[in-house]
This record gives C-alpha cells, structure tokens and sequence, in this order.
C-alpha cells in the first residue's frame, strides 16, 4: 500500500504502523489525532511519517485509513472524513464493540458505508500512549472482523491482509456475535472486578480488608485497573449484551447463594467442579496452541 | 524445640517443617497422615524425620503440634490426640476459617482447649503434596493468628516464634474477625470466579465464548483453578461471613445494573474510577512492603 492514515496514533494503532513498516507493507503513514503532542512523539518514534491536523489531507488518496481513537470519538472522525472519501479508500477501525460503532458508521458515512470494514484487534497492554507501541503486539493475536454484507470482498480483504501482516489470525463473526462474544468473556468480568473492588473499598474498615488481600485477589481485580473512562463506554456501547449476560450471572449467584444458605455441599462442589475442570480444559488449549504458535515461528 | 508432630505433610505443612529444619529450630519433626505414600515421599524430601501412623505416638513429648491436613479433618484429628496430649505440649492449626476450628476445637479438647492456638498463615502456591513444599515459602508473608482467651501467653508464643522463624510476619484477629475479613477479600472472590466460569461453560456456545477469552479473563478466573472440594469447604466452613459478603455484591451489582439500564455514564465512571483508585493505592502500598522487605533482608 502507497498511504495509511491512523487516526490515533497510541498504543493500537501505533502497533499497527510499526508492524505494518516491519513488514514493508506501506509506504507512507499519516498521524492524525487531537493531541499534537502524542503525534509529534509518535513522529520521533518512527511510528508516523507525516503529521496531519485536517482529516481531508489524511485520507486523501489513502488506500487504508485505520480509526484507533477512543470509541467515543469514531462517529465525529467518520462524519469528518466522509466528505473527503475517495472510492479507493477502505476504512476499519479498533473498537471493542461492533454494533454500537456500525450504527455510528451508518450515520456519518450514509451512501459511503460499503467502504467501512469494521475490526477488532483481541490485543493489548496495561500501558497507553505512542510509547506503549511495539513492533509485535498483534503476532499471534486474534483480530475479529465483523463485514457488513455492503463489504466488497476485495475491501475485506485489504484489511484483512493489513493485519495478517502485523502477525495477527483473522477471525470473522457478524458485529451482533462480536458483542455477545465479548460482553460475556470480557465487558462483564470488567463490570464484576469494579464492582468488588469499589465494594470493598467503600466499607469503614476496608484498610483491614486490603491488608489481608492477597495474590489471588490481585490477579481477580487486575483488570479493574484498566481505565474507568474506556470500560464506562465500552459497557453502555454493548449495553443491551452486557445486560443480559449479568442478568445472567445474577441468576447463578441467586441459585449459589440458595446453596450456601441451605448448606448443601454436594450442589457447591459441582458448580466449582465443572469451572475448575472448564477452565482447565481451556488452559490447556490455549497453552498447546500458543506451544504450536512459537513452534511455527521457529 | 525438640519435637513437632505434623498432621498433613503437603505444602503448607511441608513449608513449616522445611523452614524449621533450615532455622536449626527443631530437633525432630513427626509426619502423621492418611497417606502412607505422602508420608513416605515427605521422608525422603526430608521434610520429616519420623513417620507415624498414631496420634498417641505423635504427640506424646511434643512441644508443637500443627494441623496442616484439610480442615474437614480437623476435629477428628483434635478428638483422636486429646487422650494423649500433655499439658506441656500447644496444638495450632492453618485453616482458612477460624470461628468453625474453633468450634471444633472446643468439642474435641474440652477441658484441654487453653492448649489450642488457632492460626492461619497467609500463604500457597497452585501446587499440592509434599513435593510442592519449600524452605521459603512463608517468607515475608502474613500469619494470623486468633488466641482464645483461654490460651496462656507462652503457648500463643511459642506458636507466633515458629512462624517467625520461618520468616513469617505475626499478625493477631479474632477468629470473628478474621473469618469477616478472609470472607471479603478470598472466600467471596473464589466463589464469584468459580460462578462465571460455570455459567459460561453452560452456555450452548461455550466453546465460541471460551475461543475469544483473552489474558484478563485468564487472570480473573485464575483462583476458579484451585481445588474444589476445598473450597465447598471453606465456603460452607465461613457460611455466615460468606452469605452476607455475597448479599452485600449482590446489591452492588444490582446498583450498577440499574445504572447500566439507565445508561447513567457518570455513575457507572464514579464506581470504575473509584475502583481503580482503590486498587492502585492497594497495589502501590504492596509493591513499597515487597520492596522495603526485599531490601531488609539483604
């Protein structure tokens, strides 16, 4: 590819562009964000080679444009490159909900929205910021795209090809399965980890309680360190999933709960039996999978 | 000392012994427990010198007497010594529950009670048995104990000096106490792990769901690995703590389910943000100790 505009150039789409440069696939990558500092830093970082403040010059005659922003954000950048949008360009983006970032696409790019593939790179760290960027952050990962059925599947394949280039497996899923998928194995556990956390916290003798927290309890609450700005928007952008997978967890507390109460040992051990053994059997397959990954990379 | 009697030869009571043996502490260390095979595989580890088969034998000329077997045995071990305990021998414990031990205790050694400390080190790894035992395991870690009113000061020390000749670090709570704290921040967290894993393994589209979990969820449900029958125990053991810890997330969660229904951003915000606060002054407070015990002990 001749051009890439990346609309926020940290830790997402800065792995994305360094990869991208790794494997020579693009000749030129345009920066654009809101805040001058953290393009001018991706900039002295080789992330970026050139700086763009008007969404009309970046995705001028780019072959790909990549929106990274925060989620917030992507129906105003979308509104803001429609008007300049070539039909040669195709536009994805990074989002952690898809339905939410459909509709929003829907009503900034109107008769443009074949050309918008949404993504979802499965890829992170607990850092942020052009700095956080690396070269490998998507080896191995999986991205989940989600094509709308006005998706040419030539457009489809251009981002698909960009990722398989940063390393990343290309998995597909309509955007209504991508939220149900991620509401029950990552929004609610987030939901969950804050919730305790804050239980805790608000109690009158919760410096006790800490005290005693142990490395069980730091690895339970870890993703509750993720930032509360992000994860408040992700739960109202997958609002109706997220509902209905608590609800949903809700009622296996309420039947949990009837077991303590009533003491019965036998119905508490099966339910921690079969997530031990569950939870085993996943390990295990990720872990031959990951041993297969670094063997093929051999 | 001269003599310890060990019941349960596993991790915890195979650290203890390891770590006494490597302080120069005690001149003997009896194995007493179920499995002839455990006992002999910890003989020749060298966590304990003599293998017994008799409780009477055991603890007779002991000065120590650690309960290291699974807490359901508990009371039967307490009954099966209590005809052969002498007075200048203390018996201490390591279950993760208190006020149930206590109860038990109180049945088992009648009029010997005042010669019980109950205690619990703060400490484990993912592995069991004696080949999981090592010298420093409780090094820098918390042990809790919970004198009964009973107890004599000496017997509470003598109990409180070997944990800190394994390095450990005395901290003191009732056993109401402690079963309020430990019911807060593990007994509860294990038991919400183990309820989402069960609840997804359970879904029809299991295996899809499992596919897409990443590292956040790897570490959330990381304590939903440990074993099952001793955690049904636990639970059950702590009920009373344990029921009104889970009534009390039960109602957060049904806070933030009205929020989330509500789509109230600034609500849900102040309960992630708060948490987050939380748990980074958390974090920060144990990474200064683990550094400012690192440095101590150069």
């Amino acid at each position: 590819m001749k051009k890439i505009a990346i609309f926020g150039v940290g830790l997402i789409g800065g792995s994305f562009a360094l990869a991208l440069k790794k494997a020579g696939a693009v000749e030129q990558i345009i920066g654009v964000g809101r805040t001058i500092a953290s393009l001018e830093r991706a900039k002295e970082l080789g992330i970026i080679d050139v700086i763009c403040t008007s969404s009309a010059d970046a995705v001028r005659g780019a072959d790909l444009v990549l929106i990274a922003a925060p989620v917030a954000q992507t129906e105003a950048i979308l509104a803001s490159i429609e008007p300049h949008l070539q039909p040669e360009t195709v536009v994805t983006d990074a989002g952690s909900t898809k339905t939410d970032v459909v509709a929003a696409a829907c009503r900034a790019l109107r008769e443009k929205i074949a050309q918008f593939v949404p993504g979802h790179p499965i890829a992170g760290r607990e850092l942020n910021g052009p700095d956080a960027a690396i070269v490998d952050l998507y080896v191995g990962k999986k991205v989940v795209l989600a094509p709308l059925p006005e998706n040419a599947p030539a457009d489809v394949e251009r981002v698909a090809n960009a990722w398989r280039q940063c390393g990343a497996i290309i998995h597909r899923l309509t955007s209504q399965e991508h939220d149900r998928v991620f509401a029950s194995v990552s929004h609610l556990p987030h939901l969950l980890a804050y919730a305790l956390v804050d239980d805790i916290a608000r109690k009158p003798h919760a410096d006790v309680l800490f005290q005693y927290a142990a490395s069980g309890f730091r690895d339970f609450t870890r993703i509750a360190g993720s930032s509360p700005e992000m994860w408040r928007d992700i739960s109202l952008a997958n609002q109706a999933a997220l509902l209905q997978e608590l609800d949903a967890y809700m009622a296996q507390l309420a039947q949990l709960r009837a077991m303590l109460a009533a003491g019965d040992a036998a119905a508490i051990e099966s339910i921690y039996a079969n997530a031990q053994q569950a939870r085993h059997n996943w390990v295990r397959t990720i872990e031959a999978a990951e041993k297969q990954g670094k063997q093929g990379g051999d």
